[in-house]
């Protein structure tokens, strides 16, 4: 029997979602053709941004679907760049963000952007203090809510205040976080003045249970922000191209589940990771957990076994039936320590001896049991 | 009874391909994960992009998987302009191509591209002597393989040669054409150098009968081009992001199935497409066909009614339960007289009286049948 614990790669689809996506794919039409079979398939696209939004807690004009997280932080970045005022030429991005946030600053940093870095904690926490300052006369700020990698969660209101306070434009990657905390656009946004403080939030629909290929970001009215995709009018002339009714729909039904289910699946997966937590510490004394023990994802162990190789751990609980990782996916098979770990102060030793464990909806206590018995032989094995 | 000749716009869901994307969308595991899980979907992934690649006549390692047409033509575009030489400055761009091309390049223009138009006829065909007189020195040259509006099949193979002999690297927009005009990379590239002529072809699934929200880039392992989305090593690092692996399976079916029946319904297309094109003739005098009445698309009926208003003839044929188009859905709603037709050489008057009928796999006689009984009337009316 194999035992999933990499939900924060990607989690299984949820059949709300598949038979939204089934029966959406049944509509024949291009929701920007003007006849009724184009309109029937309008309707449910916007049945489905209001669906998505409301959730979300922002308007419907304010969800632009996209192909997924990487499209949403690659718009969110880019575009806000793109829009800034002649001045403005710094970036402020915290040490410890997903890959598509590091490598669009980078990319922009070749096309002049002025990165300014904001440390984050022993515990992967972004120092607000430190982001507050960094704002000063920026073009355009960016910040996880939650660690993808260490499952840290961020202080996303006081990061919202601050940019707001500072005038700068605020995208929030909300990627790990979404269906996990609370995330309530209108609220983070606050009475931030018009294109500043949270103006973007960019959500993936594959890690809540949608299909791979959806997400959405969320895009204040008042944004100043120029498209990534061109070539026609389709969202607000901000993210051209046919629109995927069928995702889109299947994306608002895993939504809305999700998020009638958060409160819920927090309190249960929470238990289940502690005693996860608690089991691998007790059955390898020299383990530590990593990130925040308390503002944590709920379903995120990450664990640091000093001396041992993540890589051989991953390979040996895969031999053992189980999925883990040793950070992000997107990065899986570079050969790189996390760059998450080193962020938090740890040696590049550390940071090549990490395992994530994560849960979702389909995660059991077989599930954790079967990591606790299979972890002591694995680290020891790992470790020679 | 609706009466679908808007396949153009968007063609249904083949059977094979939602069953495929199905079977995908059970694989749990991120394509990029090391364990079992995420193997068990690369290894899906990577046998869908076989066997994409052996439908379009290229290289597996050549198949970039992306979000759809505009993805890939956005990517194609700013991808090989961003790789240019440093004294290349020019964009060679054809009159009639789509939105996605056209609004694209603008948006290069404005970053320093110098753009060089090329004159189609008035059939809609690219002059291919003008083609290559445009190419000396150029950074980057486009053209539509099949013009999305009128249906007139370019003469790519010139395109593409001439491309090659100016040392220019070409983008060909396949999406029209992919499914029904024969296409393999390899052969229209030919003998290129290395970074030079043919380089990159884009495909939209939602035209083939493939999920909305699928489609593909063909890179030429030589080319030199930028990525568009950045955040992890995805695809030869050209285009990061989660991929979607159901979205690949049922691409990879749905081209496999229109190239396994391209010939056979070609010609039951065109057969169809013909009575209809008569048709319409015969019951409205006044009435034209645009476009190249021998290289066009098999399911393209493209007609000029003088004097009618396009928008009324498209409302009082949906009345009729007949849904249709003006042009390009990318710009529906929109209320400019089409470029493509305006390109050809008509008047503005004549742009704005244009009605695009598209066949496709579910086309009938009775559709046919359909028109033929209401364009008269409709097109009285729509005269007024």
């Amino acid at each position: 029997m194999r035992h999933y614990l990499d939900h924060a790669a990607t989690t299984p689809l949820r059949p709300g979602a598949r038979d939204a996506w089934l029966a959406a794919s049944e509509i024949v039409g291009n929701a920007s053709s003007t006849h009724g079979a184009g309109q029937a398939a309008r309707r449910l696209l916007e049945d489905s941004r209001e669906r998505a939004a409301a959730v979300v807690g922002c308007d419907p004009i304010e969800v632009v679907f996209t192909s997924g997280g990487t499209e949403s932080i690659n718009t969110a970045l880019r575009g806000l760049w793109g829009a800034r005022t002649a001045e403005a030429a710094a970036i402020v991005l915290p040490d410890a963000e997903h890959h598509a946030t590091t490598d669009t600053v980078a990319a922009l940093a070749r096309e002049g952007a002025v990165v300014r870095p904001v440390p984050v904690d022993a515990l992967g926490r972004i120092d607000t203090a430190m982001f507050a300052a960094a704002l000063d006369g920026a073009a355009v700020a960016t910040a996880l809510v939650a660690n993808n990698e260490v499952g840290t969660v961020n202080d996303a209101r006081a990061l919202s205040l601050s940019a707001a306070a500072a005038g700068v434009p605020l995208h929030l990657d909300a990627v790990s976080a979404c269906g996990h905390v609370p995330l309530v656009f209108r609220d983070l946004r606050g009475d931030a003045s018009a294109g500043t403080g949270l103006v973007a939030m960019s959500i993936a629909g594959h890690k809540i249970g949608a299909p791979v290929g959806t997400g959405m970001l969320v895009v204040s009215r008042s944004a100043r922000i120029a498209p990534l995709l061109h070539g026609g009018s389709q969202q607000r002339g901000l993210r051209a191209g046919t629109q995927d009714v069928p995702g889109a729909a299947a994306l608002a039904v895993a939504l809305e589940e999700a998020e009638a289910e958060r409160e819920r699946e927090s309190t249960r997966l929470a238990a289940l990771r502690d005693r996860l937590i608690a089991g691998v510490l007790a059955a390898v004394p020299s383990a530590a957990l990593l990130g925040d023990p308390l503002d944590r994802l709920p379903g995120n162990a990450h664990l640091l076994f000093p001396g041992a190789v993540g890589e051989s751990l991953l390979f040996l609980l895969d031999m053992a039936g189980i999925s883990a990782s040793t950070g992000s996916a997107c990065q899986a098979g570079v050969a790189e320590p996390s760059h998450v770990v080193l962020a938090m102060g740890r040696s590049e030793q550390d940071a090549r001896s990490v395992l994530r464990l994560t849960l979702g909806a389909t995660s059991t206590e077989a599930d954790v049991d079967a990591v606790l018995v299979a972890i002591p032989d694995a680290v020891s094995r790992a470790s020679r």
